[in-house]
């Protein structure tokens, strides 16, 4: 079958391999330039949170190792107060973590992978401007200002939060859709290396300032920088409205970020010139119509703050894949098949990174949370045979993510009667809490 | 100041005359023929339900007599059971009603008096195929393929739910917006006049047979028709997409709707012939941006279950008047207002809309419903003072609709407990009925 795929980004350079592997002529048409020549700033670029649901999706085509060897372990969650006083909580038990790549880096080594198959083939800087769900066709821009026809029997939009194949599905009939935008914009700075690539922080740490209405993370490059974001208000004070001049973005940073910004000497350049990004959550349904489909960020977007919008987008390709095999030769069936699997589970991640949010910015920062993560903690470390944390089944795991999201209900109500009835220092005794494990979970 | 409207429907005639009375310039451009030109279908259009709110909104431009002179007065509910028994529910006290006037007269109506009006230019067959938000400048493509250029001080779309400059909106940065349709499409069927133009059902009645997971409604028209409209699922059984044939339509339609389709001659004929439509609900803001803004069903569709579509455009136009007459000569000011005071509003009518579907369709067929409904009216009447239902704060009154809602939700709990306790026969009793308000109230 000859396939379109509109968007060579993470998704669908995956995607792409999935669909070779399966025998298929896969066509990738990407808007941007071949990042293989060069054209991409290394180091520098945004870096993401990979964890199971990726990795499992990866290791189907044999990427997981290689892309792993690139890859920073995070065990835990480092925070930093005002007065720089560190705290740190485990992400998972012993040896869980997630794991800090390079979306460049990740993206060249899909889209090397991808070259390979002699099957796929291979455009960039075509622009999608136009596309025909009923017959699987699209226009392309391509570099010199030329049009670019494509037929093919389906056409699948890896094209991201702001999908051209998406536009043509909300001018067809009856499409829900919506995209919610957060009050929040984001913007990278750099924590440079210490001496010799040396990480003046440590380093397998995912670092959060948490500062209730706003947060800087840092994830480390192996290179011993850190990739910093500024989670910050577009209004109000302090927003990136108020911080309207060097020195009131000074006294800001020196203030809210004071073992930070020793680290980050271009801060103020960066601050000033770096791009303010906005941060939005798209739900849409149905993401198949006719002879076209949505995966990924174009179908669902959501916000970064559990790290899972890339993972989301692979596990939607090994769930593809996985409907593919049980529909040989049914393209139809199978694009069904996973939308209804998937749908109720984007919803579900996209909940869950918002109300991450609110856990990372503010309450990592409250004692009362710290110690119901740690009981949440050892009740994982003692009974991993009963009870799993949501940060376990959504990061170290592939459960569904709405599992994720309902046992996590269902694992805070128990939490809540443990604290409530100080019951703290009994959890290893595993005949008063077996009747609990049956009760809540 | 020269204001450009986008659309020239029921929002937008009714908005231009607003304008011209505070002595804008305004330019009225609308994508249909002009209906005084007798391209429009009288009797056999949609008809709305014209209630206190649009009717306050057009009392402020006199045209609230000549609307009413047109109107059917509707008091309450006729239910049609599937044996065609009858049981009746008024909307509120006496004299109290809701109006059935046509949409297509309606709009005539309001285009004749923008057009008495010397600072009113009216377009017909003008489609906005651009809109800029920050020059308030617009695109037009007219009747004979050539295009036209607007240019003024604001803009407004008045264009309705599937609205183009909505759509420039859209491509702006940060715009929040959803479309959601719900699993109803809707058919408009016709009760043919009695002899003579006689009435073959009680007039003064919005009639419904509500069948649970469906309903066909009908509205009277002055001429002794009434307008049906079966509100039907797309899909399952049964559905538009089941009834697939003249055999299975006729048996249905017999079997459910046995008292309506002895009134229908010709039910078969517009079943097949008459268009499905879809019914969609949408939300977005901002509503003002740059030098644009949106009112009506373009800023805020809803589905059409509590009669409330156009009275909360028409309310929408009489509220920026109000936010016009406090910021004068500051257009920028008064659209800011309109927009905030508008929004949680527009919100809670949508949710409404949403609800009275349920309540349409499957409840009013319920005898305990029926019986809460009973208390309720009783309250209302012997407590004018004290108890307001829900369907006369949104109907009969010009609250806030989120007033409404949140009032809603509190009658709720008071009937509650008045008929778990059974107390319905004691509710003239003040000294007991007081304590009562005062505690959910």
């Amino acid at each position: 079958m000859k396939i379109g795929l509109v968007g060579g980004g993470l998704a669908g350079s995956l995607l792409a391999v999935y669909m070779a592997r399966k025998g298929h002529e896969v066509h990738v048409f990407e808007r941007r330039p071949d990042m293989r020549g060069g054209q991409y700033e290394g180091g520098r670029s945004i870096n993401l949170a990979l964890s199971m649901r990726g990795l499992k999706a990866l290791e189907k085509v044999g990427l997981d190792v290689p892309v792993l060897e690139q890859a920073i372990p995070m065990h835990g969650r480092m925070m930093h107060d005002l007065a720089g006083n560190l705290t740190y909580q485990p992400y998972g038990k012993d040896g869980q973590a997630i794991n800090s790549v390079s979306r460049g880096g990740l993206n060249i080594q899909l889209i090397q992978l991808a070259d390979a198959y002699p099957n796929i083939h291979l455009y960039f800087r075509h622009r999608c401007t136009h596309a025909d769900l009923d017959t699987a066709s699209a226009t392309f821009e391509t570099e010199d200002g030329s049009s670019m026809e494509f037929q093919g029997d389906y056409l699948i939009g890896t094209d991201g939060a702001y999908s051209a194949v998406r536009d043509a599905f909300q001018r067809s009939n009856r499409f829900n859709y919506s995209q919610s935008y957060i009050d929040h914009g984001y913007k990278e700075l750099e924590i440079v290396p210490g001496p010799g690539g040396s990480f003046p922080m440590e380093k397998h740490c995912l670092h959060i300032w948490p500062r209730a209405a706003y947060m800087l993370i840092a994830l480390p490059n192996p290179d011993g920088s850190f990739t910093c974001t500024l989670f910050f208000p577009w209004e109000g004070n302090p927003s990136f409205t108020s911080l309207d001049s060097d020195a009131k973005i000074k006294a800001f940073m020196e203030e809210q970020f004071s073992d930070a910004v020793g680290l980050m000497p271009n801060y103020l350049h960066d601050f000033n010139t770096n791009p303010t990004g906005s941060l939005v959550t798209v739900r849409s349904y149905p993401w198949v119509r006719g002879k076209a489909a949505l995966l990924g960020d174009a179908a669902h977007a959501i916000v970064p703050f559990y790290g899972q919008g890339m993972n989301c987008a692979f596990e939607d390709c090994r769930i593809l894949d996985e409907c593919m095999e049980r529909h040989p030769g049914n393209m139809a069936a199978a694009l069904d098949e996973y939308q209804v699997l998937r749908k109720t589970n984007a919803d579900a991640v996209a909940d869950l990174a918002l109300q991450n949010f609110v856990e990372m910015r503010d309450r990592v920062g409250d004692a009362g949370f710290l110690h119901r993560k740690h009981v949440e903690h050892d009740l994982a470390e003692l009974y991993p045979d009963r009870f799993r944390s949501q940060y376990e089944l959504v990061s170290f795991s592939n459960e569904p993510y709405r599992y994720a999201w309902d046992q996590g209900v269902r694992n805070g109500a128990l939490l809540d009667y443990l604290i409530e009835n100080k019951l703290e220092d009994q959890l290893g005794d595993r005949a008063l809490l077996t009747p609990l494990f049956d009760r809540f979970l």
